[in-house]
């Protein structure tokens, strides 16, 4: 399929941007007056409608008289429907998402960058960098996770991860490598024994790093480009993360590098680990995670505050884990306990079995006490997997949250923006009405 | 606390409108140009944001390539936080949020119309009434439930249905009972042995009427008032009404009642029994008072539509029931199951235990074949309320609808409107800035 692919794209290209997504012409009038330069597209994969509600509870100032307000209160704008292509059902998975926020078009669950009839799909980050834009992906997940690759890569599934980390170099718009700077995990499918595509980015003049503190010596603000991969696979969570807020440290590192462009930069961040979370129905994880996404939207908010020719956009491709706030039967939820656990509960499960841990050593991790058959069910329990499932339990149980399940669910999430264009996101939409107004934003650039 | 809470209300009403809830102070602009005489402040007990998602799923048309848009979808503006006051938690109950929406003050769970130190709160329906507009309550529960008593009761609790009637009788701004118009449920609590509030209405010149064909052949278009109690506490579910759409006929009845008055009307509107069926995580009661608060709204749409100055609100009070488009992992939902059920599932349930019915009967009823396990496991339930619990369990498991909890949950839920002022509610908001909002509208009618 990809030389096929590689040649219908390349036309795409050359003379077919305007009708592929039938984007274009559907509204001739001009943009808002304030006028688009910057484009930053956030995907949190996950958050449905509830994550920024716990995280606006578990951060609740207990000494004052009422529910302090966040980042995602302040920005607000409505909703989007995340359903797939019908032939894939109500629920979405997230490459049928992206590819809707991407391209504008539904497609089946597992496609990236491709129709339901694995036809190749424009993206509004291929068509950013057609229009001179600088273009980047910033991903807490490997690189060529869904997310972040249906944004510049066509594949008819997913699970292809070496052949989609082949087409981040071998995609070329007007002969240059689509994504000017991407920052995420990801090296085992970069340096392969069949490929070692690190190395063709340096040849290409690609500065390469594959440390956070290598971030910080990158060539500041300048024009050349950037490849760094800084974890084999993804990155650890924010919880494990030896370096605080990993999420906005990318996010800076990457529009460090992308603007000063006469022609602004389309940049995709995706906080990924929301949904990884959700799957494992963790619910200290999601909120490290929310921490650090919140963290990254308020320093995006000051920066069009600043840039008020730059665009923020943030939304979900789904929700996942079906949690809820307050659970069998209680009208309550608590997240104080959520506030001092030294690692995340997986890495807790972890040392309580391979380090065979006191019940004092446990509850100094946790920040809070254990009843005696607490310690004694996560102490006897037969394997790492089920130490974690014990102590996701006493979480779930001191803080009230309820799950309905291990994969996704398929409410509407929240929109998020705010700059120049921001109205457009007003009200509910579908989430092909995302990738079709940023076409549009995109469209009616200088 | 009676007594002591009417003087107060007095003094409220006579002289201190304006500080009561200090809601006129903070904008001194005008109100938006195009003019509102009318408000319809429709509340949808329990409907969170999955509510109107699953909604949209069961109607869709399976002939189509899409998913067909609904009415909530056209009129979404945005999110309420709905948590209580502080020294409630996070989760409200349906008191607290109702005195939130009518009065702008986060008051505790159980409160009715009183703040947190049990003081009396002016509402946007009393204080509508002391501009000369008309007044109105609809409720598919009993009218003296939680809701629609916040509007125009003060008590300490929530339980005391026969206070709160009388409430109904005895408030009284400038000399008037309160509402004017009053339909929903409940002659239990308005005819008792110590007090016949019917009688005492009527003598005052109330039109009293206890059926849906009654509300048919009331005077139309009148200026005389309507006490209509149509069920003995609350209305029938709408699956089991004798009537289609309960809550669009009795709404219709009240506007009629209400309209063509020179300074307008306020009306609040309660769909009451999505709640109910959130409690009982019955997801095919869910979608049939759904349906009905859907045929309402495109109602109401139309309506404004025609009356140009009529603003229209929905929003919910809270979550109910943390149910999940999809559950156990599964990514799908099919509400094609609950499309052909005769009855109520718990009517279903109850014919199946009194009624001793076979398989087939069964079947007849659902409209959907069973396994012999399934049937066995229905006619071996050792009473009604199991048989129910298995029917439930059914649903669940052939639509993959899951339900975290049998009480409320803290999710922020949608805000929907349309007419002029609709904008004023436009992005994030906290429950009790929509009755903040309509206080403003209010103040700065004609």
């Amino acid at each position: 399929m990809r030389q096929y692919k590689k040649r219908v794209l390349s036309t795409l290209f050359v003379t077919s941007i305007f009708s592929a997504n039938s984007f274009a012409d559907t509204n001739q009038t001009k943009a808002s007056p304030a006028a688009v330069k910057n484009i930053i597209m956030v995907v949190a994969d996950g958050m449905g409608p509830v994550y920024p509600v716990l995280y606006r509870n578990f951060k609740d100032d207990p000494k004052t008289n009422r529910v302090e307000e966040t980042v995602f209160d302040r920005l607000l704008v409505g909703t989007a429907a995340t359903y797939p292509h019908i032939t894939s059902g109500f629920v979405t998975d997230s490459a049928a998402s992206a590819t809707a926020l991407a391209t504008g078009v539904k497609t089946y669950n597992g496609a990236i960058g491709v129709d339901i009839n694995k036809k190749p799909l424009l993206t509004v980050l291929e068509y950013a960098k057609i229009q001179g834009m600088r273009t980047g992906l910033v991903s807490t997940s490997q690189i060529v996770h869904a997310t972040p690759a249906s944004y510049i890569a066509k594949n008819e599934s997913r699970r292809n991860y070496n052949d989609i980390a082949d087409d981040f170099f071998d995609n070329r718009a007007e002969g240059k490598i689509v994504a000017d700077v991407m920052i995420g995990g990801g090296v085992d499918y970069f340096i392969r024994d069949d490929r070692n595509l690190v190395q063709e980015f340096t040849d290409s003049g690609y500065q390469y790093v594959d440390t956070f503190p290598g971030l910080s010596v990158l060539k500041p603000g300048s024009q050349t480009n950037v490849l760094a991969l800084l974890a084999d696979v993804a990155l650890p969570a924010a919880m494990d993360s030896e370096f605080d807020t990993p999420l906005l440290t990318m996010s800076k590192a990457a529009i460090e590098q992308l603007e000063n462009n006469q022609h602004g930069y389309f940049l995709l961040i995706e906080a990924s680990q929301v949904d990884w979370a959700g799957h494992a129905n963790d619910i200290a994880y999601a909120m490290a995670e929310m921490e650090d996404l919140a963290t990254t939207m308020s320093y995006l908010e000051s920066y069009v505050q600043q840039h008020q020719d730059t665009l923020v956009v943030l939304t979900a491709d789904h929700n996942t884990g079906g949690v809820s706030i307050g659970a069998k039967g209680k009208y309550q939820w608590q997240g104080k306990w959520l506030k001092n656990l030294k690692m995340s509960p997986a890495e807790i499960a972890r040392t309580i079995r391979e380090d065979a841990i006191s019940k004092s050593q446990i509850e100094a991790l946790l920040g809070f006490s254990l009843t005696e058959q607490q310690a004694k069910d996560l102490l006897s329990a037969e394997d790492n997997k089920h130490t974690y499932i014990k102590l996701k339990a006493i979480l779930d149980q001191k803080t009230h949250t309820g799950w309905t399940t291990g994969g996704h669910t398929g409410v509407d999430v929240p929109v998020y923006a705010t700059g120049p264009g921001a109205e457009k996101f007003f009200g509910h939409q579908d989430n092909t009405d995302i990738g079709k107004q940023v076409f549009q934003i995109l469209n009616h650039k200088d």
